[in-house]
């Protein structure tokens, strides 16, 4: 199957929300997305795994990165998609529509129809982002040849509802277990219970909750850092006092510490408990101080706000490269069951990318 | 099959123990215990479900009825049973052995032997004290005919090591839930989390623990009340601020106050949060102030001490008749893998029961 890539927007990014293609599913995605790029004559195409990298060689004075995932979270009974008519306009409704066909659909479509942009333009199409990072396409095409990723600015297609969010904020996932000493609850003191003794890791959060609004800016966005307990889970029956209980804490940091900063940060805070760390993603400054990040933000013309939740922005700003998320969608829908995307927020993403891809460069790299 | 009742103590506890019985699986122990009781004929033996009655009719001034319930939890690659000899004498070890096998035994052994008590005696063997209490036998023998459970004082032959425990500690098992609103944690400013909000619970529950020692005096024996949080639950997933948690509670409290008396406190102790009572079950005032039961006491020698956990003399309470328990076995060991009796104890427990029944009433009912 090819998609026709040049034809009308709305209608590519239909078909692609059709072929499905959960993570690790991504092979006919994969395959149908090469096929049509291949078509283009201006772009050279390398496929890695189930991910796809089409680059314009132009020998332009700046080369801009453009990414979205071929992959989604598990469908829920909600493919093939559907149009549906809202009172601010039409949506099309589904699995992947909101996080992130609408942006591989807008990189496909200006993929084949800016034969000359005034940048070089990399479009990356990769597999697997919604699961563990061993997976993830851009870490493997990064891995097997870095140069392909080589930019001056990427810009990751994550939804956005079409405005740029800058950087994004780390975050980190630990356990803190307590101990206690089992005991059959009618001879209660026997035993120590360790659900209550949670009870001063829960006094930490909320003195941390009530110290301030923990707003942080960094390169002129305010973050906003968050500390919670997420899950929690202790006892072993209904009489016997708990002998262990643990606590699941999320920290998402902003930009302005290093996930090893923040790290040590909890580590200081929790010092009295058994700290088991689940994950640490470190975060993304978001970097609107680069030339042709101001660039794109003048031509975008909305006031760049700070990303939140933590994207693969994080892993270019690893590399050195300055990156961006900026796509249709509000994130609020992602990953949920009525998953749906504004069809002119496809529009609006569209003709923002194609004015700065198409505007004479002032050698603002 | 047909049990040699009046023959050597410990080989009849074997082969009891060794005839499986879990729970709403006593038919066969039933049938056999029902079979070689109908063989005595002192007795007048009733059946109803798999639990049985037998009775002396002798015309005694007062009448003692002695439990004993014929079910195990699940076996655990435990049976069939064996004797291990340790430091301080013969243990039989497998499921039952505790809980209650070795009671039963000694009351199977002594209701074939003891053809003229100088007490009346009506012992009873009854299915199903291990689950829910709508298939107790016990409730069941007193909805089909209570008089059946007529008696002065009832001895229910739980595990107390061959002391006297009187009466019980009652226990409420409630759940409190927090209500709170789900957020992505990148954002998690948009909810409220319930997990956080479980803070003031245990701020009450360690209030408690650090205000005294909650031993209770009940007609001369110290109770020891307990207030543990057994359970705790709560969170969607480790990036999602928590919609909701819930603990779980148990109250375990000294026969000086009702059940209704034990639900007012706690739903005034916490009278902020949704409750669910799991479970509420009266306690027993130990009643070692009556005749018979002072009789006993003396006969037995060693001081009677407070049981803590719940049992049936909870239901003999209920029902206006003093009970107590006294039984061969370390409670600790109930339940357990390792379940196990001293062979000794039975022997202890045997002696004093059989004295006590032999012995010239005085008229003391």
């Amino acid at each position: 199957m090819q998609l026709d890539l040049a034809g009308d927007l709305h209608d590519l990014f239909r078909d692609i929300v059709d072929i499905r293609s959960e993570s690790l599913h991504e092979d006919q995605l994969a395959d149908t997305v090469e096929e049509s790029l291949r078509g283009c004559d201006h772009l050279t195409v390398t496929r890695i795994g189930n991910s796809i990298v089409a680059a314009t060689n132009l020998g332009r004075d700046s080369r801009v990165l453009v990414a979205g995932h071929l992959d989604t979270v598990p469908v829920a009974d909600n493919l093939p998609s559907h149009v549906e008519t809202r009172d601010d306009g039409d949506y099309l409704v589904g699995r992947g529509t909101c996080d992130m066909k609408g942006g591989v659909a807008v990189a496909l479509h200006l993929a084949a129809t800016l034969a000359a942009p005034s940048r070089d333009v990399t479009w990356v199409f990769y597999e697997a982002e919604e699961i563990a990072a061993e997976h993830n396409g851009l870490l493997k095409v990064r891995s097997h040849e870095e140069s392909l990723l080589d930019c001056d600015l990427a810009i990751l297609m994550e939804p956005t509802d079409a405005i740029i969010e800058g950087g994004c904020q780390g975050t980190m996932r630990f356990t803190l277990t307590t101990e206690g000493q089992a005991a059959h609850s009618a001879r209660s003191w026997a035993g120590h219970n360790a659900i209550h003794d949670l009870l001063p890791i829960l006094q930490i959060l909320q003195d941390w909750q009530a110290d301030g609004d923990h707003l942080v800016e960094v390169d002129g966005l305010t973050y906003h850092e968050g500390l919670n307990a997420t899950m929690v889970q202790g006892g072993l029956a209904g009489n016997v006092v708990p002998p262990t209980a643990t606590v699941q804490i999320n920290y998402r940091f902003a930009p302005d510490k290093t996930a090893q900063q923040a790290e040590q940060m909890m580590r200081t805070m929790f010092a009295d408990w058994t700290m088991e760390i689940l994950d640490l993603s470190s975060p993304a400054r978001p970097g609107l101080d680069k030339p042709l990040a101001r660039s794109f933000a003048r031509s975008v013309g909305t006031t760049p706000m700070p990303k939140y939740g933590w994207t693969d922005v994080a892993r270019f700003f690893e590399m050195g490269r300055p990156a961006l998320n900026f796509g249709p969608g509000d994130a609020i829908y992602a990953h949920k069951a009525d998953e749906c995307c504004k069809l002119s927020s496809l529009d609006d993403c569209a003709r923002a990318l194609e004015s700065w891809l198409r505007e004479r460069s002032e050698g603002d790299h």
